[in-house]
């Protein structure tokens, strides 16, 4: 991700040639902006304005059903191990390779597998080895957990091979990726899946289905985040590959983990499915933490001087996004101040209002305050959606934060079996993503607004919201603890 | 608060003249912003961007000491008559005259007087009666709590007259006003005092001792708010005279009352003492229920009726500032949704964290979740400043607010009595206010960024912070209950 040059001296070039002189229209159009915007990550406007004709609509697809689910698995040093081993508790799959540039985390991967009846062969020769995995013609479902640079390249590559993708968050780091996705997944009608856990975790799935039913009344505001002091772990270069998420921090200055906040807000405000997120503006606090903390580093670990010419990103990053409906959203990311975990998650609506962090979830009706933990139990057991009353209890007993992981696994292999539209499609992946690069090129010109493309093409009048209730499918069994 | 159509017509003929046609700049300065803005409200830009020379720097002001403390109160009809009460509790002042419109309130307010060798004159004869006040030669301090529009004009006429003043909040609704107030202020040396009184409540004044002294490190990011469901007071005529608070509402979308939330942050992270607010960028959610209430009680009272026609303010306003030392703001209002209170009053350093809302007011040092509540007992006996540790129990007792406004009006009067600078003053006023209609154009111009004033003209860097330890004064005394 860099500046793009070539837009910097193109508006550059203008404003020397004079063409801005006398145009009064430029300054009542950009506010304040005309003082000190530097045109920024221009390509990533350019990008975000592309005009775009859908070629096929991927929302509410139904793929043919697959008795059983192939599968292989791309990046397992992190993340993707703990995948291994709860996909292979799932009934009706078969793990058939692993692949991972490191051979030792492919084996500890494989050893996870708790099933019988899984050939899984390993890939892990060199960089492209991951390729090999995607030309097989005996593999349904790519699962890729590498870092998140490889995530697009891969999920696209995997597309044009005839497989269904299943990737990790962010599904891609720039726009241009974003709209490649969709075009892909059209054009293959394969499923590009975004694998946001958090759209599975329990007050998330219970606040959306009592959103469904009426209960908040209209949805005036929502807020998510991704808040989670691992400054640290940018530095353990046992699990993070190459550096990579110091060298994501080091260089790029946005909310570049949006979707842990956003998936679910987006499920509960119908994003894409009835409404769609019409502009953002971001605002990133300065530095105070990152490069210190490599500078910290670099004194005992020369490896990581290298970083140190880098920006670093601004600790806080606070989006606001404008859906169609007037609904708004408060967007927040922070991975290095020192503060307890949040993603918030809060649902303010015409009659009730939700916020789940600082933890416990918790409910009010009114203004009075919120409800009693009796009271929230009642909820709790009149709203639970049928997809946690039937997974729910073997999802917390397997595990993978609390169990959502587990949750968010099933639902994909149920539905791929059963030939049933997925819950996160590709424009989920887009949408979701694509507040990456769009909140660093807002931060890049003093928050400035920017548009957020309709990855849909105007598909999100008519598509309809994912299915929470299991009225078809849940046929998948599970290999318990 | 209108539209400037002078403002909007200007640029419409620019356009129709096709000075705008191939001026590619205008879409590089302005991000999306030129697809759909329509110039709302540019006559707020154009004060905003406003050159102004400082006659005299009013911070760290020394008025000269007054032995008692002459008030007059103009606006007794709610938070006023309390006021009342309150001042009358504390030694070396004088009770000189009370007016309202509405004579009853005045004589209820004279009633609450708790001591004696007060002789207060009403004066409600009609709504130029406050003049009078303003222009009595025995009186010090004008104290005003009438409804927003007339703060500012009451405020200008009373430093005219040579009174010091305190005004409720906010001290001006527009950015016209905010600027009067300074020129005002500097040119006739009186103090333009803000009552906002969060600025005394005790886990704001705890937190912000703790940040003076270093507990939470640099501060990266900070959240205030009013979230306050008092949507059904809007209706209620005898507490709201002439509907005001309904008529603002309705005719302006934006934060409309940002100083509770910002106010205490504001003096956490030194602004106008050391620092400066830099941009606001503001977003709207759609109104859900403002206009439905105002049909509701339309039906059984038709004087509510006549604003029906109005565009309503959006329930949910999020702004996001940002501020010279690259600490952020994000603030947030809500007087309509139903959810619990909240200031939100988040501090996030690199240190510590803090957060009050939702109650109770909770620490952490480092992410493991928040410390227990006998730690939390320790850092308070710790870290609570001088003037809690004086007047904080007395305060407590007397009440308004669970004792911040008695803390706030005795620090006032023990200021004035000693000849000491303001905790609040007219730069705190101006730019704590103009938060207001610069949110409002902000909205209406699909959240643009725009420039903060600075109304102290670079003194920023010279200034002070306030003394909360009571180094100096303290010696003003009170009539507890």
């Amino acid at each position: 991700m860099k500046t793009n040059r070539r837009g910097f001296l193109k508006v550059a070039g203008l404003a020397g040639a004079g063409l801005i002189t006398g145009c009064n229209s430029a300054k009542a159009a950009s506010g304040s902006l005309d003082k000190k915007t530097v045109f920024a990550l221009d390509h990533i406007r350019e990008e975000a304005e592309k005009q775009y004709k859908q070629l096929f609509n991927m929302s509410g697809y139904c793929a043919p059903k697959l008795d059983v689910v192939r599968i292989g698995f791309l990046g397992v040093g992190n993340r993707g191990s703990a995948a291994v081993e709860r996909i292979s508790r799932i009934g009706g799959v078969s793990i058939v390779a692993i692949s991972d540039v490191q051979h030792d985390k492919a084996e500890a991967a494989k050893a996870r597998i708790k099933s019988p009846g899984h050939e899984a062969t390993l890939y892990t020769k060199d960089d492209e080895a991951w390729m090999e995995v995607c030309r097989r013609d005996d593999i349904d479902l790519i699962y890729i957990a590498t870092h998140w640079a490889m995530h697009a390249p891969m999920a696209l590559y995997a597309m044009e091979q005839g497989k269904h993708v299943a990737v990790e968050i962010p599904a891609a780091t720039t726009v241009e990726d974003c709209w490649k996705l969709v075009e892909t997944s059209e054009r293959t009608k394969k499923h590009c899946v975004i694998l946001e856990n958090c759209c599975y975790d329990f007050f998330e799935l219970l606040t959306l289905n009592m959103v469904r039913q009426g209960f908040f009344g209209d949805i005036v505001h929502c807020e998510g985040a991704y808040i989670h002091d691992i400054l640290q772990s940018f530095f353990d270069k046992k699990s993070r590959y190459n550096n990579w998420r110091l060298k994501e921090n080091a260089e790029r200055n946005g909310n570049l983990y949006p979707t842990h906040g956003l998936g679910p807000v987006c499920q509960i405000l119908n994003v894409n499915r009835g409404n769609k997120m019409e502009y953002i503006t971001s605002m990133a606090s300065a530095d105070f933490m990152l490069k210190k903390a490599t500078e910290e580093n670099a004194k005992s670990d020369s490896e990581f001087a290298q970083f140190l010419h880098n920006p670093f990103r601004g600790n806080m990053n606070t989006s606001s996004i404008m859906t169609n409906s007037g609904s708004t959203i408060m967007l927040q990311h922070d991975v290095s101040t020192p503060r307890p975990y949040s993603r918030i998650h809060l649902v303010s609506g015409t009659k009730a209002f939700a916020q789940k962090y600082p933890l416990p979830g918790k409910i009010a009706i009114g203004h009075d305050g919120f409800i009693s933990e009796e009271e929230y139990e009642k909820l709790e057991k009149q709203y639970t959606p049928a997809m946690v009353a039937k997974i729910g209890d073997l999802a917390k007993q397997i595990g993978g934060h609390g169990g959502m992981d587990f949750m968010m696994d099933w639902r994909l292999i149920d539905c791929l079996r059963n030939g049933l539209p997925v819950d996160m499609d590709v424009y989920d992946a887009a949408s979701w993503s694509v507040i990456g690069p769009l909140s660093e090129w807002s931060v890049a010109n003093r928050s400035a607004t920017i548009d957020i493309p309709d990855f849909t093409c105007g598909s999100w009048k008519i598509n309809t919201p994912h299915d929470i209730e299991l009225k078809t499918g849940g046929t998948t069994g599970v290999l318990g603890k």
